[in-house]
């Protein structure tokens, strides 16, 4: 494990397993936030705030899920790191097939940036990144709050009219996120990164545990919250959309497929075929990374093949309760066109 | 790799990759036969000969079934090692569950028996190892040449009459046997081994279009000879039955489970129903020897939990041509009852 100590690029701090085998994660560290109010610090603005990301990363890609579907793209500009994360972390390797350099800065690597927004920076350096242009600094670092400003903060700004926090849903929308990311997105890599047996099988029970409840769930409803797309779709789409070729295998997390599934598996599908969403999913990047970056997983670094999934098949979830927003609906899509 | 060198125990000999990158299986080095004929050297005999097998090892899997399916269980008694394979190879662990002494020399470990053989061998230690009591030498450590002659030379001891190479079929079964192995039987090894992402992709291919081919094969007939169980379906059994479980996600091959073909799942269940089969299948030993012996493979050495397959749900083939030799149709199963 590589981080920064006060500013320093460490490859040998702090490993991230605890003595009983069990995967720890750390938190992130910045946490500012952009508010549509005159009074704050960050306010949206168009051509203001930068994202980084990696789109192989199941965090950063919910932002740019979050990016596609109201509609920001041109307001919000975006670097992609490679997928490989060697010693050195996320590093700007333009060259390689949907990489990016960084578009603000031309660093090499992502920690750069980091040590630029605090010179005494003392952490992981992760994606996704919003990087604010005008300050010069991160904003923050932590997906569910960024997915928060951009989906409620940049209404006057955004192309799309799409909520994915509506009023009178809100509660649920925080609790699914609240319960969904310990057994399912987090999940994964508690049993990916298990290095005892113990706590590999209290995560495996727990991610299955969840998944069968929410496959229950969503055999009578078509969205997490009920009849509404919400930021929880997001969350658990990015987990879902990697499950059978990456978390299934890499990460031993076998007890079936996600296309196995009766309900989450079409739901996985209409998530995949609402507008905008499956140009953020890069599978190319997301198998790399994992494949490669894990030594202590997976020590010859080949990248399994995996299932080929139909993510194009028709979901025939239209007849349950709930429909996309209006205007990612196949109607207000063609209606962009 | 471990090894016998001169008789010698080596723990730093002969690695089994290429340069390449791909897995190059050694050849076996015991191949006399017993043979039904007065002049041979090893004959036919009940309780002259013994087997020496893991439960977790398809090869040494293959003897149990056609000792199981002829009869022969009171004719050639069993030694069971533990599934670990630690340093010192094969060990006999008589206090672990469904695991034995060396019933006949109360050796430590199965490379103790091949210098009693051969004082100077210099070969892999491994299972199947057919023993004979009375000469107190190995006759053959290769399974191919150990189910032939169970099946073929021990007419008038076997308590059953199952044929499982019979007259008009058997060059038919020769063929199935050899175009079975490379591709799936020692693919799974092949692709689970590989070293660089070239073999294994060769692998995959080559394993999945061999079980895409024979999937197809039996939606028409029973078995894969026609409507005779053969050898060649004991030898595609035992590696189908650890597929879903351990070669799928351990060794990569995950391009689908075997539960996912529409033949091979329940041409798999029909033979694990064939009576005798079942007693022979140990999951445990199974999981535990692929998942703990490897650790260029699973550094860690957890258990993947994998799915829960029920093998006892009907497989609905009875309609298709063929069914099991009399002695093993439910009412022959029943009338030894």
């Amino acid at each position: 494990m590589n981080m920064l100590v006060d500013g320093e690029w460490r490859t040998d701090a702090h490993e991230l397993t605890d003595d009983d085998g069990s995967f720890q994660r750390g938190e992130t560290t910045f946490r500012n936030e952009i508010r549509d109010d005159p009074d704050a610090r960050f306010q949206p603005e168009a051509g203001r705030y930068h994202l980084y990301v990696s789109a192989a990363c199941p965090w950063a890609h919910r932002t740019l899920v979050v990016r596609a579907l109201t509609g920001l793209e041109d307001a919000i500009s975006v670097s992609v790191v490679d997928p490989y994360r060697a010693e050195g972390g996320w590093q700007f390797t333009p060259e390689k097939e949907a990489c990016t350099p960084d578009h603000v800065h031309d660093a090499d690597y992502l920690r750069e940036l980091y040590v630029r927004a605090d010179p005494d920076a003392t952490c992981r350096v992760t994606v996704p990144v919003l990087w604010d242009t005008e300050e010069d600094t991160i904003v923050n670092n932590e997906s569910e709050e960024i997915i928060r400003m951009l989906d409620t903060e940049f209404d006057e700004i955004a192309t799309r009219d799409v909520d994915l926090y509506p009023e009178g849903y809100r509660e649920d929308v925080d609790r699914i996120i609240d319960e969904i990311y310990e057994p399912i997105n987090n999940g994964v890599y508690r049993a990916g990164f298990a290095t005892k047996q113990e706590p590999y099988d209290e995560a495996v029970d727990d991610l299955f545990g969840a998944l069968d409840h929410w496959d229950e769930v969503l055999g009578e409803q078509r969205y997490l919250a009920g009849d509404r797309l919400t930021e929880a779709d997001v969350c658990l789409f990015t987990t879902l959309v990697r499950f059978d070729n990456v978390y299934h295998t890499h990460f031993m997390c076998n007890v079936q497929y996600v296309r196995e599934y009766e309900n989450l598996w079409p739901y996985l599908r209409d998530l995949y075929q609402t507008p905008g969403v499956a140009e953020t999913v890069n599978m190319a990047h997301i198998k790399e990374h994992y494949y490669t970056t894990h030594p202590d997983v997976n020590p010859h670094g080949i990248v399994a093949r995996g299932p080929d999934l139909a993510f194009d098949a028709p979901h025939d979830r239209d007849d349950l309760p709930g429909e996309p927003p209006a205007a990612l609906s196949p109607a207000g899509a063609n209606a962009d066109d």
